[in-house]
């Protein structure tokens, strides 16, 4: 017998129908001789529901209350997957964030997970019960109900996995795994059969939605592999796991993985600043203690030696950025500042490109034959991202993912 | 500063204009220097709600799982009434029947209250924390999940207030207290303004919904004053408290408090039984295993020496008590059973029925006067009932509350 921590997301419960699916699909992975823990979250759009009802009660909510009313949406899966399971003649049970032992940090509305007591779970697994558990909650030290931020059931199963010793975490939504890029946008887009945490995370950071950012993380401090498939079809689903793993299995992954995009940031540039030391410093001091941050970042001088910086920040900061930055222009004497959020960011991700000097530049070659302007370039050890305006977005990432030749299956040069 | 428990049903909790009305109470008995613990149902009709989800899944659902669903109901309401009343600048806090310490037995689905920890309540007290408790919800010593069943809140307000040496509670609804009799049926019914638990216990079991019955036995047995009154108005409500203190205060009960109807009984007549010995017993045991509660019955040997039973019981017991008699009549060569669900039990109830031998008298005179029949007549220390036909119940009702004139303030005979 071995343990599968499996989980659900609310699309795949959102009708009483699709509830019996689920059912379905746990029955039969249990009767290939596993041990269940499923962990599922809110049923459809229920948390959205609850989170517009706080709205129309208040801007302000105490965030503490806002836990113990998300935390409903999760009760009522775990109530009415585990009846269909037990209807099905299965022995079920169900677990709230508190009964599981998922103890978090008291930083309501996202907290993380400081330790989870598995007794219970045990318990209930050597009494041979199918466990299925709330994802996205748990309860700090002293008892209060806590979430884990949105996508917090993914950070709940990887978790219980790791705490219960498995390397191995199934995870289920309605797509089938993870995408060479988004196929709403590009319709050769490929589904990847295997990608290391690190190329993983660096999709989701750049924004790949299949999984929540700090699950993977966390799946790759424990070690454990996520599998990312489709409730509705049997279709494989994309592997992710340790470089090491992959080699062993000859499971090698391809040499760019994929293309992201995230069209959720916006470009504040400043001009003509006075070069004055520490002048830089000071506006990024002044935004981090706002609680702003900065992904992209350029900063040149130029031939009047006036100095200049260019950044993005989340869309959800732009008004509080605005603010911040109209004071400093005043105190610093900053003539100009340009706000633009029509703009998208890209990113292609695959191990090879460390590896390879000459990615950098066919990329580039590339937009600069389609006539596609791009700015503020930044790469990390498997990643390059850059700028473009946002009407180019679609022919950037069609044209990069024609370049790569994505759409076939990887070629196996790493 | 004294404390005050509160408690609050779902109709004054339906939507959000009537949860911030239901903050205002809360505020203003606050600022009349007292503690205030609130006590809340599910919001409206969230609970019948949640039920109708459970029976389109399944005729036969794990009731530990119905609890772990139903419990969100009072989740709702806590987290959204609390938000109301910090967004008031109050400062409040929510608590769920875990987290308030209240511990049941495992009899899911209509727990009993076993005890309640109130360390964490007096913490928040201590605080000058407004405390807003989720009703109807515990767990048990393993920590699962459970309700108290249908009208478990008042119990819950009642029980909190026993436990945290209070003697005093308020239970607001949408009616402005008890009635001598239902004000839907008799225009004439007049509010009540005091009652003793006994009489009020009576008029529970027999028919009066404003309170339920479990929440008034406790009362009684904790010495815990109830008043029941209107969320929606300022008139004055029902103190239901013991003899005892009523007299002190001069506040005496009527000689009748009120009639009551109860519609939910099925009489069940077996005629032309052998009279051997043993046979009554036969069938009540029978009936006893298969956990049919009898409400009324009688019994009588006619002149050819045949035995005769009728007896009453609920409508939802009437397909299995068919089932069991038809076995037992085959069984016992009875002759003849006849169903009747056309009935309606009728109630009057008075600390003075005992005191005087004439108020019989009266009821059945005028009863003779107006040509209605009845029959099982069963009484009490301070009750009178009989079955009537239901086409009867109004005009018997209507006469009995003319007959003890209860549209007029009591007389203070006892």
């Amino acid at each position: 017998m071995s343990l599968v921590v499996m989980k659900f997301g609310g699309s795949s419960l959102s009708t009483l129908e699709k509830m019996k699916h689920v059912a379905n699909i746990i029955i039969n992975r249990k009767e290939q001789k596993n041990k269940i823990i499923a962990v599922v979250s809110a049923p459809g759009d229920k948390t959205d529901e609850l989170v517009t009802m706080i709205k129309s009660l208040t801007e302000k909510p105490s965030r503490r209350e806002v836990d113990v009313l998300l935390t409903t949406g999760e009760m009522i899966s775990i109530a009415l997957l585990t009846m269909t399971l037990c209807n099905l003649g299965e022995k079920a049970i169900s677990m709230t964030g508190y009964q599981a032992g998922i103890v978090s940090d008291s930083n309501y509305t996202h907290a993380k997970i400081k330790k989870i007591n598995v007794d219970k779970i045990n318990e209930y697994l050597e009494k041979d019960n199918i466990i299925i558990v709330a994802g996205f909650q748990g309860v700090d030290i002293n008892g209060n109900l806590t979430t884990l931020g949105r996508g917090g059931s993914d950070l709940t199963a990887v978790a219980l996995a790791a705490s219960l010793c498995s390397n191995y975490c199934e995870i289920y939504s309605d797509v089938d795994g993870v995408y060479t890029t988004d196929p709403r946008l590009v319709k050769k887009a490929r589904k990847i059969d295997f990608l290391s945490y690190d190329t993983m995370i660096e999709m989701s950071e750049t924004g790949a939605q299949v999984l929540q950012l700090r699950s993977i993380e966390v799946a790759k401090k424990y070690n454990v592999s996520i599998y990312a498939k489709s409730t509705f079809n049997e279709n494989s689903g994309t592997l992710i796991t340790n470089v090491k793993e992959l080699r062993r299995k000859k499971m090698e992954e391809p040499f760019i993985s994929g293309i992201t995009f995230d069209k959720s940031q916006v470009k504040f540039s400043l001009f003509g600043l006075p070069n004055i030391s520490g002048i830089i410093a000071k506006i990024l001091v002044t935004l981090a203690r706002g609680n702003i941050i900065i992904d992209l970042i350029s900063q040149f001088i130029n031939s009047n030696n006036e100095n200049n910086i260019v950044f993005t920040v989340n869309k959800n900061d732009m008004l509080k950025t605005k603010q911040e930055l109209k004071i400093l222009m005043k105190e610093l004497q900053i003539k100009t500042m340009l706000v633009n959020d029509k703009i998208v960011k890209i990113s292609i991700i695959g191990l090879g490109i460390k590896s390879d000097p000459n990615i950098i530049a066919r990329i580039f070659s590339m937009m600069y034959e389609k006539d596609i302007d791009f700015e503020m370039i930044s790469t990390s050890d498997i990643r390059v991202s850059f700028i473009v305006n946002e009407i180019n977005m679609q022919r950037a990432v069609e044209s990069l993912h024609n370049e790569f030749k994505l759409s076939k299956i990887y070629n196996k040069t790493i």
